[in-house]
């Protein structure tokens, strides 16, 4: 696993802000309108999220979309 | 033509970084790895793209991919 892949870091920031609120992934997917099996290979960092779900996860969390896109330097 | 569409504001806010440090989208697909066509769909807001893209699009650009998200509201 590649620490550095966006695909990795985009699905810790989702987890790390769906757990921040106290979701599981069950609230986040019922709330996004995703299937909780998509939701679970994007923060395993298996799946290479495109724009439009990224802003729909965004707004389920009540978030900026840029949001989603802050990974550690 | 929805103004509210992610992928709408996406390819506003990239031709905009790109514009701010005078890139062609010649040199933008240069620099990227990604082809002029497609690019070129992505600023008219005609591609749902996804975040492996956008990583790229940020680094040839020189910011943190969550600039690229920034929408106005």
């Amino acid at each position: 696993m590649d620490e550095t892949d966006p695909r990795i870091l985009f699905g810790q920031r989702l987890a790390a802000l769906r757990k921040e609120i106290g979701w599981s992934q069950e609230r986040l997917a019922l709330e996004s309108g995703l299937a909780r099996s998509y939701l679970g290979g994007v923060e395993r960092g298996q799946r290479n999220v495109a724009l439009l779900n990224i802003v729909r996860l965004a707004r389920a969390l009540g978030k900026p979309p840029s949001d989603l896109l802050v990974f550690p330097e």
